[in-house]
């Protein structure tokens, strides 16, 4: 025995799920029914371009009306309307798409229709059924010669079709409201959903007596009939307490896929302050969502703005889309229209861009970090400041230091100091020795040097506190200890029983007499490692436990009050090694709680007492 | 004309659909064809239980096996079986549900039958297209005398159905993997989905020689059964390098919805190192997701663990989950659950609960702020610490220092510090009065107290640096000025000149001679202003630009340097005046940068000299 058959699909049972599981939130109904009106205006439209229906278009608003007495929401156009057997065909038999039908049929004669026309399975209509008990639909077709159809259907599957007279030619689509769904009876909801969704679309949708969408929402325009008054007028509109943007990028591209759009650069003050989700996804001009997370790549999230695209498949989850080739090439262009615009104003305006830097600084680091494509182009037009303000190439900045700032191992050393006033001290002693400083203030900013490390030949980073000033950038030349070895064993004993801290690592340093009497510095490898702890990355490192403070503590040994300390007897000596030590700490920011009372209260005593 | 009918879904449109939004994981396939294995394997053990079944059950395992050569996936049961019309009316029919016919059938029966019945819609079938080309099903039913059946589909809507010989009792699928996927034919990742999903199944399930699942996991067992080390054990499996958690919740419930699981309280840091999407959410024994937002409460998402509940709604999007009544109860059911557990840890084991405080305050802090009924619940057994690291409650703190901490209006003030390191000399301050200080340090802290000043009756919190102490609560008496008004003006004056900053207020008060000569406060609202527009906080705060920093200058008329200030010549007056600030804004952790730098150089200076 064999035989073959068709897999059937039973419909009471889909019924529901597709209720339920297409569309997860209610208020969709609304964008779908007032798609499909637009969707069947457009298409009159097309057909009378084409020279196939020869009447008069009239007057082709969509009107949704809401009459809460009765229960009733009414989506109304004057498009192409249906016949009872048209009815028979696009309603009833769900997933039959009446879009798919209508492009196949004038594919040849009209590629651009195919753009127009929303709605990809006809499974929308149903989402009525989400918020209504019963659906009515009085349509007249077009076509001459035709009669009205009535069509009701109460949610189940059983539906009825009789003629009707109805005068005007389109379709009226009647729900009546559930008991369970009250909050679409209030005119002030149904505004906020009309809103959201048909804000841009194509076919003016009139609501309780105004329009409530702009038609042509100036992304479908060409950019040379553009101002940037129009670009930042559209932005206000979009985002009305915003800050003016500090400059935008129109996406246009129709091969391999089809994208417009428009992407701002928001005014951010810091990392905190970002706003993720400000990009608004549209297919042929319907809402779709503002979470854009995997169309746009991660780092550009912090743009504002506006992407439609009909080749961003709708309704599926993030998994899906990021798996999808047409996502992803999304992405890769994206991506590079953005390193483009940089690039280009970057050249031909130098002076705007340092002055945007603060703003753009961190999608620039950020970016160059989480693509390499985008490190590559960017490498060019990355910015560095100096604690002076003055802004630098990475090539401009490595010429600029190299002289002055090469180990003796003709290793370049860049000096940074990730905040020039609580490094002051350190920064000061930097700079009377002829050396750079650059200001590096963001976390995101760690990540970055590292990946220079890499990419950089012969280039490392130090902090300026990573050690003291002769160290710091290691040359051929010492300075000559005024001690004997005896002396500067008894002033480490000394310092260190004054200090009493195992974190604090004494030794005794020959530095200028100029230099402090005690510097404390942490090694640029330690305070990396740190650093990663302390923001979660480095791995498994959390498995180890925290990893202790360590600090060098440089005794100067050419310093007035380093002698002092020799010749003192031990209790003032030690009095004295912990003052001096104290001032170091002050300098590091790290006198705190009972040592800093102690301090305060030595000092005013001494101030009062002078 | 009127007429009726059903309406239809066309099967070749909505495969499609079926395939691509229902399940967006293509990896799901495995999950579903497994989950029927174990169904029909369970649907055999009833009827043998219930006597309807009187043949051999044999060894139940479900088998998976893979041959990469032929590109084949095999998943065997030796479970019911179908025979050829069964196969037709089940899975030739999309959406009729299997299931549910067979629970229909034996409800009265058994009613725990339905719990074991794994499938809701019988769709699941179909995704095995999403990953093979062409899917065969072989399968000889339990009922005797029924011939073999051999069912063949490509992937399109015809399938063919042939008699066939096998040996075994149960369903064979073979999968003929589709060349874009790859992927699936690698044994390691098909072990990685089976064990992310069917690792806790009730049958076993075999794979390449090994069982990889635990068929009877703890929740599923009853409390009574378990020891403390049974829940770390799989605490340990569930989440391999983690600490120890501090207690758990099993939870196991039956009406009004069904749910059982296992809530661990993990030890963590800080807020930082929160981890959530730590609780993985099954159905009946079947992995779905560790995205268990809107299922479990916010602040309960730090939990870890499992929950097990058929009654949560799978396959659907978040703002579904948000509106489900049975999700609504749950979240209720949970909430209730965790206060409860907390409430009886702390009565009977008061010392043990204050030393987990660390980890349990900010779960219990989080809820309190983010639901009224835990806040109602929580308020008897939050816990507040003071400086000296002894634990209150909310009353025990208020009776404590009700006596000694009053305002001449009876308001009841409370002092903190959120940093008892940096505002030591404050703290000190205060103590030295008698006061006791607060220890409240997380971000969160600063929330908690506007909710407790809202609820407790006349209680304020004020920080120990808000104001001079004399003031900070205030009472009846006042300390005299030895000065003048003459020498208070020109000693305002002098200070506020040597100062020279416009967010710097000065004024001078009548504090104590011990107290410090200059004091710098910053008022408790306008710190608490400025920490909520740090946080981002404070609705449209931020449209008004950043609130200047404001601090208050006390110059202590009774201090022995405010004498000497008076008699001195100007320039020296102003350099005391501006030294004494100084070592104010040390205190304050605000002598920064250049002025930092200056202050130790004199005094460096100063201690070479002495």
């Amino acid at each position: 025995m064999q035989e073959t058959g068709s897999i059937s699909i039973h419909t009471e049972n889909i019924f529901p799920i597709i209720k339920k599981f297409l569309y997860s939130d209610h208020e969709i109904f609304l964008r779908e029914l007032v798609s499909n009106a637009v969707d069947a205006t457009q298409k009159l439209k097309s057909l009378a371009q084409l020279g196939e229906f020869k009447g008069e278009l009239g007057e082709l608003k969509v009107r949704v009306t809401l009459d809460k007495e009765a229960r009733k929401i009414t989506i109304s156009d004057r498009g192409l309307g249906m016949t009872g057997e048209e009815i028979k065909k696009y309603i009833n038999q769900i997933a039959f798409s009446g879009a798919t039908e209508f492009v196949e049929k004038y594919k040849e004669k009209d590629a651009a229709t195919k753009d127009q026309i929303i709605g990809q399975f006809g499974l929308g209509f149903y989402s009525a059924f989400m918020v209504a008990d019963q659906v009515e639909i009085f349509s007249q077709s077009y076509k001459e010669g035709t009669e009205g159809a009535h069509w009701t259907c109460d949610g189940s599957t059983e539906f009825t079709l009789e003629t009707t007279e109805k005068a005007e030619r389109g379709t009226d689509v009647v729900l009546h409201v559930a008991a369970d769904s009250d909050e679409f009876l209030e005119e002030a909801r149904l505004r906020t959903i009309l809103t959201k969704y048909c804000k841009f679309l194509p076919i003016e949708i009139e609501f309780e007596g105004t329009v409530i969408n702009q038609t042509q929402p100036i992304w479908t325009k060409q950019p040379a009939e553009l101002t940037d008054e129009d670009y930042t007028k559209f932005y206000q509109e979009l985002y009305p307490f915003s800050e003016a943007p500090l400059f935008w990028i129109h996406l246009n591209v129709d091969y391999p896929f089809n994208l417009t759009g428009i992407l701002y650069f928001p005014k951010v003050k810091d990392e905190l302050q970002f706003q993720r989700n400000k990009i608004q996804l549209y297919s042929r001009q319907v809402f779709i969502t503002d979470e854009v997370k995997d169309v746009v790549p991660e780092f550009l999230m912090l743009l504002h703005g506006v992407i439609d695209s009909p080749d961003i498949p709708l309704n599926v989850s993030r998994s899906f889309l990021q798996a999808d080739a047409a996502v992803r090439k999304i992405n890769t262009y994206i991506t590079k229209k953005v390193a483009d615009k940089l690039g280009e104003l970057f050249r031909k305006d130098r002076t705007g861009y340092e002055q945007k830097w603060s703003d753009i600084g961190l999608f620039v680091k950020y970016g160059m970090l989480s693509d390499e494509k985008f490190y590559e182009k960017a490498k060019d037009f990355v910015l560095v400041q100096n604690v002076g303000g003055k802004f630098f190439t990475l090539n401009e900045y490595q010429e600029s230091v190299q002289a002055n700032q090469k180990d003796k191992n003709e290793q370049l050393v860049i000096l940074y100091t990730t905040d020039a006033e609580a490094q002051h001290g350190y920064v000061v002693a930097a700079q009377d020795r002829g050396y750079d400083v650059l200001q590096l203030e963001a976390v995101l900013d760690s990540h970055f040097i590292g990946q220079l490390e890499q990419k950089l030949e012969k280039t490392t980073f130090k902090r300026v506190d990573a050690d003291t000033i002769g160290k710091l950038i290691e040359k051929d030349e010492t300075t000559a200890s005024v001690l004997s070895d005896d002396d500067k064993t008894r002033l480490q004993e000394l310092f260190a029983k004054a200090i009493s801290n195992e974190q604090m690592h004494v030794q005794v340093d020959a530095l200028s007499p100029q230099e402090a009497p005690v510097i404390i510095t942490m090694p640029e490898f330690m305070r990396r490692m740190k650093d990663m702890q302390r923001t979660g990355g480095g791995g498994g490192m959390a498995m180890f436990g925290s990893l202790p403070d360590s600090y060098t503590v440089s005794v100067n040994a050419n310093h007035a009050i380093t002698q002092r300390v020799l010749q003192a007897d031990e209790e003032s000596a030690l009095k004295l090694a912990r003052q001096s030590f104290d001032l170091a700490l002050l300098s590091q920011n790290m006198l705190k709680g009972e040592a800093l009372t102690a301090f305060i209260k030595l000092s005013t005593h001494l101030l009062s007492a002078e």
